[in-house]
């Protein structure tokens, strides 16, 4: 597949999906966007990319590739790039098998542990690859998207029993393709110790957004909310190294000084909660927590927070998100 | 001072002190009540306290004692009942001298740990009593209290050097003087342990209904609240054996039951967070924290608990509560 123009289909076109959708179209691939709530709006018009990178609308019929109401119609893909909140996973039988028939590759660009087993559930082992996105997007409107800042995707292979088999081939086709479309793509060998640096970030953060109705910055501003963060990450750190993955003694305060230099932010699990979507707190939260326990590790903190969300999330009721409804992939 | 009428100052006249002060007042004592902002609307319209004891208004000049708009204008009197919030103490200074000018007990009905403490660098250690308020009362407008349920209070004394006495004579004059007005008293030996039971309910309720905005109810529905509020109460437990405080072992899950029975309730905090006043952290979280870190033990829930509020105060803002705010004794 590394002569013709490769094949993408995004499952979820939403602040994450749409916009590296519409990177790998500029780049030249041919990609096919799955939309649910927001389908007939861009069959009729288009879907808006805002981007420091470049802003585009891409309409149907002048883009190789096209628009999706249904995973039936999907043809078979070299890459499935899954983009959906972790909240839709139970979808991902009905939803991959059209795309992955002749054995395409599945980029999970989710949140939180245990996504790419769910997905090789489906698929096998063999297909599935790990996507980190450190994004910040949102979805502004039906069918809009606007890019902020960041794009980078770190990769790793999941591999068949959930070995990794280090930089594969296809990773390197989806580097090369995000590539020409300025977005950088680091590839890893360790997907587990990708996935718990990744939460160094999105626990603390994503989270006390959540439980205190705060942005990025004024968490950082306010000594309390600093030190709280440090101890969260200190717990994810102890809860990484329990489970046998690496977190770099010099990373969680370089993600926290990063942080602190970032622009005014809110998480993606503040745009959810913001906008009654079902919280990723099973992913995020709950499937590191037991990761750690069965480890032998408790985190007192990182319980503490997911009880308070598991509050919120249950309390705001709204329980229909769409595969569209995606919002940012940090 | 058993032969006469006794005389009260109320120092706060809000949902405790004015609910208190109108039930010692048909008890048949003198009360003189000390108001900050709603002075001038108490003077020509009373004090309206509505309780299911029976509904009153206190009106100037039909009943022994008056309303003062300064603390200067207090009569000496044989008790001063403070029921300020704890975050108005830096006026105890001011507001203390003048109505305990020939040795009055100064009763402190106020939350947290070390208020006797602050009375005591005042008056003296021999003229102190800790009072605890198990209450539900709310401050509805000017000059207008809301007895819902509850009312005991448990009064202990702080005595000369932090050492209390037992129940003392003037202890037993208070409770003969609210006993004629329904109020139940508890007369204690030990005025930490009374303290450290009484942060068994404060420190999870109060700080969760802030953080969560809920009421009591909202959180004892929930599952995961009711483990989040067992664990913060089992750091309690902790912190007051640490400290030399005892807490009887059924105590808490007693509490907790007794918590599920409640009525819907907004706690004392989370009537001033949303009323923007300052929040009760400081006596209520930031004490106990110090006194079981010095007694060498950590209690990382209530700090993250602590350190959550803390952020919330500290956006509020709104920086100008006055003596007569006070708003619930739980």
């Amino acid at each position: 597949m590394g002569e013709r123009a490769r094949t993408y289909a995004v499952i979820g076109t939403g602040a994450v999906g749409g916009f590296y959708g519409a990177r790998l179209v500029e780049a030249g691939c041919e990609v096919h966007f799955l939309l649910h709530s927001d389908f007939e709006h861009v069959r009729h018009n288009g879907l808006r990319v805002e981007s420091p990178l470049g802003d585009t609308t891409l309409v149907e019929g002048e883009f190789a590739g096209g628009f999706h109401g249904a995973a039936s119609s999907l043809p078979a893909c070299d890459f499935v790039l899954v983009a959906l909140k972790t909240t839709q996973n139970h979808l991902l039988g009905e939803l991959l098998p059209p795309a992955v028939m002749d054995g395409a590759m599945v980029v999970m660009l989710q949140n939180g542990l245990g996504v790419e087993a769910e997905a090789a559930a489906i698929v096998g082992g063999g297909c599935v690859i790990g996507g980190m996105c450190f994004l910040c997007s949102n979805k502004v409107g039906p069918g809009h998207i606007r890019h902020l800042d960041y794009g980078l995707i770190t990769l790793a292979d999941y591999g068949p029993g959930g070995i990794g088999r280090g930089a594969t081939e296809p990773m390197r086709f989806i580097a090369e393709d995000f590539g020409r479309a300025a977005i950088p793509i680091s590839l890893e060998e360790d997907l587990l110790s990708s996935r718990w640096k990744k939460l160094v970030w999105n626990i603390p953060f994503n989270g006390l957004s959540v439980v205190l109705d705060a942005t990025t910055d004024e968490l950082m501003a306010s000594e309390e909310t600093r030190a709280l963060a440090a101890a969260l990450i200190d717990e994810v750190v102890m809860g990484a190294t329990a489970c046998g993955a690496t977190v770099p003694s010099g990373y969680a305060s370089q993600m926290v000084k990063s942080t602190g230099a970032m622009k005014p932010y809110l998480t993606s699990m503040k745009l959810d909660a913001d906008a009654g979507r079902p919280l990723e707190i099973d992913a995020m939260y709950a499937r590191p927590l037991r990761a750690a326990a069965a480890a032998g590790v408790k985190l007192p903190l990182i319980e503490m927070l997911y009880r308070q969300l598991a509050f919120i999330d249950a309390r705001s009721g709204a329980r229909s998100s769409s595969a569209s409804n995606a919002s940012s992939g940090r």
